[in-house]
């Protein structure tokens, strides 16, 4: 087993795999950007070494520093939690040279998989079911036209490097195309420095369904169940929960032995998401792979019992899975809010501020992950999240009466300080959330619903 | 379903009560003393009634003025928590003949169960094993010698009214069982106003296995397995697990049975918790029924999904239990640390002060119940226990080892504060814990250990 790991990323990720790493008896160490100096992985792993300024340019994408810090310290391994470098294949195979093992799949898997593109054609080859779209990259709006023309209205355009819902339009109108084509490609190219689009027929009021699966580098994989992730603003999560509601079983089984075939066909390993668009009429199609942790990965850990960080290491450090697929039996619901520092009525502008006050949830089956504590400065310079909310029990209804209790115990206060707790709340409080018979278009349509 | 109903108790479990009855749809009412007035609970419930100074006998203890509190709230119950009048059938019936619902068994049954001499009658005739001892109070100090001939030396007297590790007395050599009976009779009078004693064979080097029961008022009884709380300072319990390790499948369920049959006869209702003296020869003998919630009741929760609380507050409702015993599967391993405001290096003697910081720790499977936050003033009025760890995991060694890792996570500050967390840390790391081969002495043995 490593004897010290790098967790190459901040906030309440980083916390989350220097935990995992210290009940595995690894000597854990931080990095760090100026404005984390004070932050609570830095307090909590064993060392910490400063990578740079603010701007994630200079520090947590900036390969050189983080991978010289890994050397410094005498790391044999690195966790690059989620954001940042995790989804970056050339970071991965920097790691590989320097002889420092990559917490996650490798980098051919995720050059094969992160192209949405060739993803797309590489699964559909596999037999997993994609939506009518581009074969590959489109070359030109005129070429997105013809395809958009047999594929059928709604569209939508994706960057072929996107990820975290960002690079996406959907175009309804033919008319709207070009335009679309030529802004979509302007963004692509401004966030991810790839101005390659393809395009899909989109689904209106489809849910998103994702399902967690975990390989070893020895043929051995399991899928964990699957979240359903349909609340989300502009194509973010703000609330997952697992199991999917209102699943058949035939249904759920299909999706995630889908998933499992997708993942022996890419050659995957570690903990990876294969994210589905699930239709009302209960067809489903692969929208795209997550190569790394997610941020959601807390439900599936509080109904099957499995700690997916301590199986990615476990993993990485070439071991074969302790289960087979029958031995994961979920149990019960969980449910998690993202309580950002934002502002609801600025929409949802970041609210950053210094914490005069923290008081997180506590109490039966509640678990919170959070870096955030009092006197803690929320800067502007990285993510609004400022804490995950857990919560488990039997069923689905007990689950959001919990979290309703557990977010409104929340004690966050500081000047400028605005979260998106009482938000989360009025959504759990949705009749649509309560009956489980919301679409990814609720946030949009209860905003619509308030400004009538 | 009750519409209102009245927190009669302080600390991290008037918190623990006040949560469920929110995720019940329940009014919830705290009552507070002048001491506790900034409080946790008093902060998160619906209303609160100031009941009097910090004395525990001018306020939580003040029958008369915890029930005109429930009277003027309109609350139609009231939940006791653990320690104060919890198990004081005195209070159970003005509040019955107030009209007040006591979420807890029926005074009868508190009498009978709560005066541990007629428990041990009762529960002998039950067909339950009791050690050998007196049948009934002991009458003098000669009646004492009697049966302490007939039973065998080493022996223990205990207090008729006893409970929470007060008012015991073991006596090992003949000659000084007089000096002890009359110093336990004082300290038993002092403590309870009841100087009764009665007197059984003590075993040496035995565990501490107690079983949790849940009885409906219509004849339902289950039991939700067992936990070790072997881990104890005079009496007093630091650390509870669920399941007891080592226990043979078939051993463990001749204790859980036996404490069922016991509720039966009884005539039980409400959360029950009867607890035992396991020999090494795995021999069991009922010690005495507690009649309330336990302190360590979250490690059950954590491996059977359970919400003991609430199933408490529906049972006091009247409804019957929504599961029976096969639906009760315990999952893994739960283990409870209790943080106290306490200074080892002094004897634990207890370590008041204000808290400038608290940060408790979080992350997977890790659940704290607390009533402590930064600015709050752990005063000298009532006990010292600052906040409960629960962790749960996989296996046992994973539990220890998050355990560890949550212990050390907590960031408790404050002029003259200590805390137990790294005393109980060095309890985990002991040999004998890890071993699981640890008995009631563990901690005196490690008393020793650290004075040679």
């Amino acid at each position: 087993m490593f004897s010290t790991v790098l967790v190459a990323n901040r906030g309440e990720i980083a916390l989350r795999v220097a935990r995992a790493c210290r009940e595995l008896g690894i000597r854990t160490v931080a990095v760090y950007s100026t404005a984390d100096r004070d932050s609570a992985v830095v307090r909590f792993a064993d060392d910490a070494v400063h990578i740079g300024p603010a701007p994630a340019k200079a520090g947590y994408l900036n390969i050189p520093a983080v991978v010289e810090a890994a050397r410094l310290v005498g790391a044999e391994a690195l966790h690059p939690g989620y954001g940042f470098l995790s989804e970056d294949p050339d970071f991965a195979e920097v790691c590989e040279a320097e002889g420092i093992t990559f917490i996650g799949p490798s980098p051919q898997v995720m050059q094969r998989l992160g192209d949405k593109a060739a993803c797309r054609a590489l699964m559909a080859d596999a037999g997993l079911p994609v939506l009518p779209g581009s074969t590959g990259a489109l070359t030109s709006a005129a070429e997105a036209k013809d395809v958009a023309r047999h594929t059928g209205y709604p569209v939508i355009l994706k960057a072929v490097a996107g990820g975290g819902g960002r690079g996406m339009a959907v175009v309804r109108d033919p008319a709207d195309l070009v335009a679309a084509y030529r802004a979509t490609r302007a963004q692509a190219f401004a966030v991810f420095a790839d101005d390659r689009l393809y395009l899909e027929r989109y689904v209106e009021q489809a849910r998103h369904v994702e399902v967690q699966v975990l390989c070893d580098r020895h043929g051995g994989a399991v899928h964990l169940g699957e979240r359903d992730c349909s609340v989300q603003r502009r194509h973010q999560k703000l609330i997952e929960e697992s199991p999917a509601p209102g699943l058949t079983p035939t249904l759920r089984d299909r999706m995630c032995e889908t998933a499992v075939r997708g993942a022996l066909a890419a050659g995957y390993t570690g903990a990876g998401t294969f994210e589905f668009v699930l239709t009302p009429e209960d067809d489903f199609y692969l929208m795209e792979v997550n190569c790394r942790l997610q941020v959601e990965h807390p439900v599936t850990e509080m109904v099957t019992g499995i700690d997916i960080v301590r199986e990615q290491i476990l993993i990485a450090d070439g071991q074969r899975l302790a289960f087979r697929q029958e031995d994961v039996v979920p149990r019960g619901v969980a449910i998690e809010c993202r309580v950002n520092a934002e502002d609801p009525a600025r929409d949802f502008a970041p609210a950053p501020g210094t914490l005069t006050e923290f008081v997180p949830p506590g109490g039966p089956f509640v678990r919170v992950d959070t870096h955030a504590f009092a006197d803690w400065q929320v800067g502007p310079h990285y993510d609004s999240l400022l804490a995950k909310a857990v919560v488990w029990a039997p069923d689905r209804e007990q689950a959001r009466a919990r979290m309703d209790r557990a977010l409104g115990e929340f004690r966050i206060d500081g000047a400028g300080m605005r979260t998106t707790s009482e938000f989360l709340r009025s959504v759990l409080a949705h009749p649509r959330f309560r009956a489980a018979s919301h679409t990814t278009s609720l946030v949009a349509a209860m905003a619509d619903e308030a400004a009538v």
